[in-house]
């Protein structure tokens, strides 16, 4: 796990900007010149330099002053800040376009984070499949999570509940709510949220105040 | 446009929280009652209840001290705050799974935003659809755009830079950009960038350390 020098839990805020970090290095290590500076990093992440520095120090800085990063290496130390020198495994709760939409993110296997099925009420026993990904029925699931090593539901349904109620009986109990409903989670079980529309609105507000 | 009663821009941060409040009360307001205390709201937001006042303060207070609001009568607040009294239109691009994930949410016509079209490269000049929702070729976009006074093209395709030289072309200035790539926005142009990943690594983060 990531080498934090100071040992104390970064903020959600410098996790999700660390986040932005590492999305934006996916995309330009993989160009010919694979060195970036933390002020143009930090220009295209639309966050101040002194910020993006004071983000990396807290972990020991990556990299010596004065110098620009090489981006891959940088994405490799910044995958281990979040665990993900050892792959992820998901399970995709309903076979829906929003399940259809991960399993096409390219982004999602260049961060180490693999989706291994989707499970859906309407699956049938035998061997099918959704988006080129490994459909499964509802009876084979506890046995498809354990041999998986499943880490995260993913509920991609409209209506969520059924099949959070399911993924809980089945074992899992850390969650990433696509859906537009949010879901209160029960005593244990650690649900992230996610909205599509607090990315919007801001927008819009601005848009609307022009 | 918002009853600001201070007359000064609300940060990116007080507008994300704003933004998941409407949300959730576009999610409770459905229910048989629509009181909700500030405290429920903050709870069920995972804010803190002073914060929550604070931001309401913001813009006039919204219902009386020590009563329950009115869900409905908050949300509809909340949505003049974002200056969606009047409707939002949206165009598509890409008929990929990120744009069937938008056109079945229930959450964008509850919040006065609707999706008008879906433009594709494939698509052909005849009468078409994706999703029910109208595909629009290429040549008709111009005067589509135009007619149902898109304000916002929302790039729904993994591969977006196409799909943004052709929408400026044809006279949008404000983009929501959901594809993977980060895109760097010319001169005059607003791209909001939406990266589900910032949602996805922080709960990692947490799950890799305990």
């Amino acid at each position: 796990m990531p080498k934090n020098i100071f040992n104390i839990t970064p903020s959600p805020l410098t996790l999700r900007r660390l986040a932005k970090y590492l999305c934006l290095l996916n995309q330009f290590s993989q160009g010919e010149n694979p060195e970036i500076s933390s002020a143009k990093l930090a220009k295209i992440a639309n966050i101040k330099p002194s910020q993006l520095r004071q983000d990396f120090h807290y972990f020991g800085g990556f990299g010596k002053p004065g110098h620009p990063y090489d981006a891959n290496l940088l994405k490799e130390e910044l995958l281990k800040v979040f665990g993900l020198e050892k792959p992820l495994h998901l399970l995709l709760a309903g076979a829906t376009p929003w399940a259809a939409t991960l399993i096409q993110c390219p982004s999602l296997p260049s961060l180490n984070v693999h989706i291994k099925g989707v499970v859906d009420f309407t699956a049938g026993t035998i061997d099918d499949e959704f988006s080129n990904c490994p459909l499964i029925s509802t009876s084979n699931l506890a046995e498809f999570i354990e041999r998986n090593q499943i880490s995260v539901g993913v509920i991609c349904a409209n209506e969520p509940e059924t099949y959070l109620r399911l993924l809980i009986e089945k074992g899992l109990t850390v969650f990433w709510n696509l859906s537009p409903k949010h879901l209160i989670p029960p005593l244990g079980i650690r649900i992230q949220q996610e909205s599509l529309m607090c990315g919007l609105l801001p927008m819009v507000y601005e848009l609307r105040k022009s």
